[in-house]
This record gives C-alpha cells, structure tokens and sequence, in this order.
C-alpha cells in the first residue's frame, strides 16, 4: 500500500505532519509539497517556468519531498517523477482552513483530491476549520482513520472524491454527514491600501455568507453545529441537464440549418 | 448593458481584442486582464500578496485595466474595486488554445466564467484550438455573437456557465452542438532538464489522451469534426449521488451512533 500525500499549505505546515503521522500504518507514505504556502491555488498549473524536486529529511519513515511549485504540480511530478507506481490512495491536508461550501473551488488542497481523481486513484482532501499555524488536528484524527479505512476497503467510483471537513471546536465531534456544497459567496472582498509613491494596493480579505444557512442536508450547516461533513466532489463539471438552456438546444439546431 | 471581459492569457493577447471588438455594438465593455499570460491558473486567488491595477488606454471605446493577479483576481478586483454596479454578462477570452475535456478545471480562461458565476452573472469562456500568438479568431465571431445574443435575451440557469470551443480549421465552421466534457487525461507530463550546475529542473508538456473518442456527444469528438463545442458547466462540483458510496453512508450513521 503506497500512499501520496501533499497538502496546499506547504512543507512547513503543522498539518501534513499530524496527517502522515496518522496514515503510516496503513502503509508506505510518500509526501510532495509545495515549498511555501500555497493556498487558494485551486488546480493551477506551472506552466512557464522550470519546477524543481528536492528531496528533504524523512519523517517518522514517511519519504519527503518539496516543489516550487503548486499542489497540482506536486501530484503531475509525483505520478511521473518520483513515483516508480501508481500509489493506492491520494491523502491531502489537514488544512489549515475550512473548504466548504463554494471554497472547494479555489482550494489547493482540494486541487491535490481533483488531481488524484484524474489519474483514478480513490483520493480525499482533510480540512480543520482553524487557519491558526497551531490549530490542534487532534478532533481530525479519529475520521482520517475512519475515511482512510473505507476508501482502501471500497474505493471511490471513478471522477469522484472526497471533501471532508471537521469543525475546530472546544465540544467532542462526534458525528459525521454526508452532505453537499452549501450555496455562498464572499463579500467585501479587498482591503485598500496607499503605498509610500501614494499609489493604491489592494489585499484580498472578505466575509463569507452562507445563502442557505437553514439547509441541514449542507456542509456549512454541519460545520456550524460541531458536525463533520463529507461531500463527495465531482470531477466532471458539465452541468446536468437543467431547464433554462432550450435556448441553446434550438441556437444549434438553427445555426447548422442555417449554414 | 455592460459586458465585463477578462481572459488568462494576459492584456497583450490577441484574442482578447477580437472579443472586444466584437461585444462593443452590445453595450459598454469593461476589460480587465492579468499584466501577463496567467494560463493554466484555474481558479487561483492571490492571498499573500498586496494587487495592483492600472488602468491603460480605452481600446475602441471599451475600458481598459491590467492587473498583477489572476484571471479570477481580476473578476474580483472588478465587482469589488472597479465597477460601481454590477455587469450583464462576463465573457472571457478568446483563449489560444482549447479548453474542452478536463482542461475546463485547469483553465483561467474557464476561471473567469466560474468567478462570474459565483455573483449569479451569466458567463461564457470562449476558446479557439490554436495556442499561436497570431490565430486567426475569424471563425469564432459569428459564434460569439449568437451566444452573447442568447445569453443577453434568455441569462443562464444559477450555478451554469458556458464553456464554447471553437476548432481551428482551414474548412468553414458552421455547426455547434450542446457537448458534454469528454473523459480524458495528460500523459508523458515533463521533460527533464539538467542546469549548468549539475541539477535537474522539470517543465510541464505532454499529450492528451481523449478515453472516449467514439462518443460523438462529447466536446473532443465535435472539435475533432469541426464543429464548434458548448458545454453547459457547474459551479457546484457535488457529486450526484452515485453507486459506490453506500459505504460513506454506513459509516456516518455507524460513527455516529457509536459516539
């Protein structure tokens, strides 16, 4: 059993190490990260510049390496770099930060799971709603174990993975959902700022509203009363048939008689 | 009505200004790109360090700003910091290069559209299969047109954007069909390199692979024929309840009862 692993906050990060720590007995762990925090990187990809592999000190048996590069191009590099096989399951995280709701999308460490998922491999990004360097992973532990379990028992159907996000809180967690995304967006999204030359800058900060805050069957409804919640992700983004397109259905039908 | 516009191949792309050019007879245009090609950055945000943006000289009347950042940076910075009401519509591109398949969740160009997307606009990416600087974007015009037309006139359902790819080809191009994403995947992903001071360095190439070549309702195999590809995509990347995870759902209950 070969295990990848990488997360989005980086080599450093306090969580990957409590991860790898938790999935050594389930076999060989093999761990790529990027070289410095790169969160929010969602799927993105090196492109234009050179990538670099560097091998650092073994963890507890775990094999280490960095990238300068982002979680996506630390899963291509291992796949067909470091990795002389296809490893059994992709394990990404824990991440400092909640995923939920529309923050899968721009989430790196959920890019590690989309990525795993192209090649096949049954894969599952860990998330702890803590963004602090010191967030104690421990509430996490008991459903890596439990997830790690079933995904090597029964894998995962093909182009789907796992979002599992657990509350940081001072109560036990407990209880675990299947849910889905809840609707939401950001707000108030930048910070302005005037530099010494007077010229503005802007940071990205904001305030997250959770549209459907009623919805039990959410993954924000869950976080939000100490509930662990799981969500299956899909790969494939083509929208499901849905009312609302006939238009398009007629355009190309008209279009190609026209031509 | 205003058309906000932005692309992932940077203010200084050709195909940008042939969108622009063609949107302009629809309302006012607000273009706001990233200061250099940002391809392959999917839904990336820039969080750890301060953006700019600068306006540049208007392009046929349309507004013209760059900025230090992603596609999706430049769609917040524009709801957020640049325009003071909200757009019509977000069209992005004309990207060099295709964006069907799983390129869709690579894509910067596709970013764009999920972004607007996210504030319930209705969004297009458009795409043409050539990544040379000096691609003829003709064949796409009439399609760009019949689009924004039936986007202005119907909107999109919430949560759905359009991914259009158009195919570059000597012969005319007069057919579009209602696609989905064809299953598919890179393969023989980096060439290795060895710098002057002994070291090896990696750059991302590789060959697409279609799994599905013979399925004529999937956007490879219209590109493949010349025909130009829609495909309707969602925001929300839930999972359809699928068979193969009854397990996950025994697991919840049965963790939960145990606590």
């Amino acid at each position: 059993m070969t295990i990848l692993v990488s997360n989005d906050d980086g080599i450093d990060a306090r969580g990957v190490y409590c991860l790898i720590d938790r999935l050594l007995k389930y076999g060989d762990v093999v761990c790529v990260c990027p070289d410095s925090p790169r969160s929010a990187q969602s799927m993105a990809l090196t492109v234009a510049s050179p990538l670099r592999i560097d091998r650092v000190d073994d963890y507890h048996g775990a094999k280490m390496y960095k990238v300068n590069g982002t979680p996506v191009d630390c899963i291509k590099l291992a796949m067909h770099t470091i990795l002389d096989h296809v490893p059994d399951i992709v394990v990404s995280g824990i991440n400092h930060g909640s995923n939920a709701s529309i923050n899968v999308n721009y989430s790196g460490t959920m890019g590690v799971a989309f990525e795993g998922c192209t090649f096949g491999i049954p894969s599952v990004g860990f998330s702890l709603t803590d963004h602090s360097a010191d967030a104690d992973f421990t509430p996490c532990l008991p459903f890596v174990d439990a997830i790690v379990e079933g995904m090597i028992r029964h894998g995962l159907p093909e182009g789907v993975c796992l979002n599992v996000n657990i509350p940081a809180t001072t109560r036990p967690v407990t209880e675990m959902r299947l849910t889905r995304a809840a609707r939401g967006n950001w707000s108030d999204e930048y910070r302005e700022y005037t530099d010494p030359h007077g010229k503005k800058f802007y940071w990205l900060t904001g305030t997250f509203t959770n549209f459907e805050p009623e919805n039990e069957d959410t993954d924000e409804w869950c976080l939000a009363h100490d509930i662990v919640s799981v969500v299956p992700q899909t790969l494939d983004r083509t929208a499901p048939v849905t009312s609302g397109i006939e238009w398009l259905r007629e355009l190309s039908v008209n279009l190609t008689n026209k031509a």
